[in-house]
C-alpha cells in the first residue's frame, strides 16, 4: 500500500454510473462531471509557512467528490487508484 | 447531500429570467450577466497562512450573485448544483 | 439591493460626458479614459493573511475614478451598476 | 482634484524637452527614455500583509523620474495627469 | 556520493517492470505511470519563510512513488540516479 | 542628480573593453557578458513584508557586475546612467 | 575577484569529461547532464521575509553538482566562472 505524502490523499475512484437515454448507454463521464470516490489513505497534513503541520479536513473512509481530471493514476495490486492533493476535493458526500 | 470542503460553497442556481424583446425570448444568459443563486451548504472556512480557520462571510440560505462561469456543476438526485469558491461570489442580495 | 462581499464595492457609473469636436460628438469613452462613478455599497473589508479584516479606504457616497474596464456589470431594478475590487479604484474625486 | 488611493500617486508630467539634431526636432520621447514629472497628490500608503499602513517614500512637490509607459492618463480641468503606483517611480530628482 | 541540498533528495529509480500483453512486452513506462524508487540520500530540509529548517517527511531507505518526469538525471560511478524535490514524491510504499 | 527609490541603485556603466581577435575589434558586448559599473547613488532600502526597511548590501563607490540588460537608461547632464534593482547585481568587484 | 551578492555563489566549472563510445569522443555535455564545479566565493546569504539573513548551505571549496544551464558566465583574468543562485545547486559531491 501507499502512504501519501504531506497534503496528498489516496482515492479509490467509484465506477462511473451508466445513464440510459433512449436506449443508448451514455457513460457518465461524457460531460465534465466531477467524479466520486473513497479516501483510502491520507498524508500527514499540509505545512503552514512556519513549518507547523495543518491536519487534513478529510479522513480514511470519507466518500468524496473531486474534479474530473484530478490526481495521478497509480496501480497497486492491479487496482487503479488516484493520488491527489486535498485542494482537488470539492466536498464530502453525506 | 454534499458538504463542501474548506472555502467552497454549494449553490442552487436560480432559473435564468426570460426577457421578451420584440416577441423574441432572449434568455438572460445571452450577455455575460452574473447569475443568481442560493447557498445550500458551506465549507468549514478558509485556512490562514498559519493554519487558523477563517469563517466564511456567507451562510446557508443567503441569496447571492456570482460570476457567469463560476464553479463546477454537480448533479445530486437529478438536481443541478454548483460548487464554487467564496471568492467567486460578487455579493449578497438583500 | 446587493451587499458586496469582502473587498468588493458596488458602483453607479456616471453618464460618460460628450465632447463636441468640430460638430461631431465624440463620446468620452473613445479613448481609454478612466471612468467616474459613485460608491453605492461596500464589502466588509479585505482579509489580511492572518484573517484579520482590513477596513476599506472608501465609503458609501464617495465619488471615484476607476480604470476603464474594471468590474462586472450588474443590473438591479433595470439600473446598470458595476461590482469591482477596491484595487480597481484609482482615486477619490474631491 | 483627485486623492489617489493606497500606494498610488498623482503626477503632473513635465513637457518633453525637444532635441535638435541636424535641424530636425526629435522629441525626447523618441527613445524609451524615462519621463520627468512632479507629485501633485499621494495616497495614504501601502498596506503591509498584516494591514498596517506603510507611508510612501515620496511627497507632494517632489520632482520624480518614472518609466516611460507608467500609470493611467487622467484629465482634470483639461490638464493631463497620470495616476501611477509608487513602484513605477525610479527616483527623486535632486 | 552526492549530498542533496535543502529539500532535495537522491533517488535510485527501480527497473521498470515489463508487462506482457498478447505476447508483446509493453514496458511499464508506456503510459504516464508514476515511477518507483528508493531514497539514497536526503537534504537538510526545507527553509520556512523565517529561515527555520523544516525536516523532510522521507528518510534514507524509504521506497517511494514519484511523478513520471520528476527530477534531474545524475550518473555516479556509472549508475543512474535522480535528484528531485520532496514535492515531486507522491507517497511512500508500505 | 537622482536619488533612487527603495531598493533601486544608480549605476555609471564602465566603457565596454575592446578585444582584438585577428585584427578585428570585437566589442566585449558581442556575447551576453555581464557589465561592469560603479554605484553612484542608492535607495533607502527594500521593504520587508511588515514594512521594516532592509538596508541594501551595496554602497556608493562599489564596483559591481550586473546582468547585460539590467535597468533603465537615464541621461543626466548628458551622461548615460542606469537605474536598476539590487537584485540585478551579480556581485561586487574586489 | 568577485564577491557574489546575497544568495549567489561564484563557481569554477570543472572541465567536462570526455566519453569514448566506439572511438567517437562524445563530450559529456551531449546530454542534459548536470555539471560539476567548485565554489570559489559565496554571498552573505538569503534574506528571510523579515529581512533576517539566512546563511547559505554551501561554503568555499565545496565540490558541487548544478543544473546544466545554471548561472551567468563571467570572465575574470581570462578564466571562465559562473555566478548562480544557491537554488541552482543540486547537491554537494562527497
Amino acid at each position: 500500500m501507499i502512504r501519501p505524502l504531506g497534503e496528498k490523499v489516496l482515492v479509490k475512484p467509484a465506477e462511473p454510473k451508466e445513464v440510459k437515454k433512449g436506449g443508448i448507454i451514455i457513460p457518465d463521464t461524457a460531460k465534465e462531471k466531477p467524479q466520486e470516490g473513497e479516501i483510502i489513505a491520507v498524508g500527514t497534513g499540509k505545512r503552514a509557512e512556519d513549518g507547523k503541520i495543518i491536519a487534513l479536513d478529510v479522513k480514511v473512509g470519507d466518500k468524496i467528490l473531486f474534479g474530473k481530471y484530478s490526481g495521478t493514476e497509480v496501480k497497486i495490486d492491479d487496482i487503479e487508484y488516484l493520488i491527489m492533493s486535498q485542494d482537488d476535493i470539492l466536498g464530502i458526500i453525506k
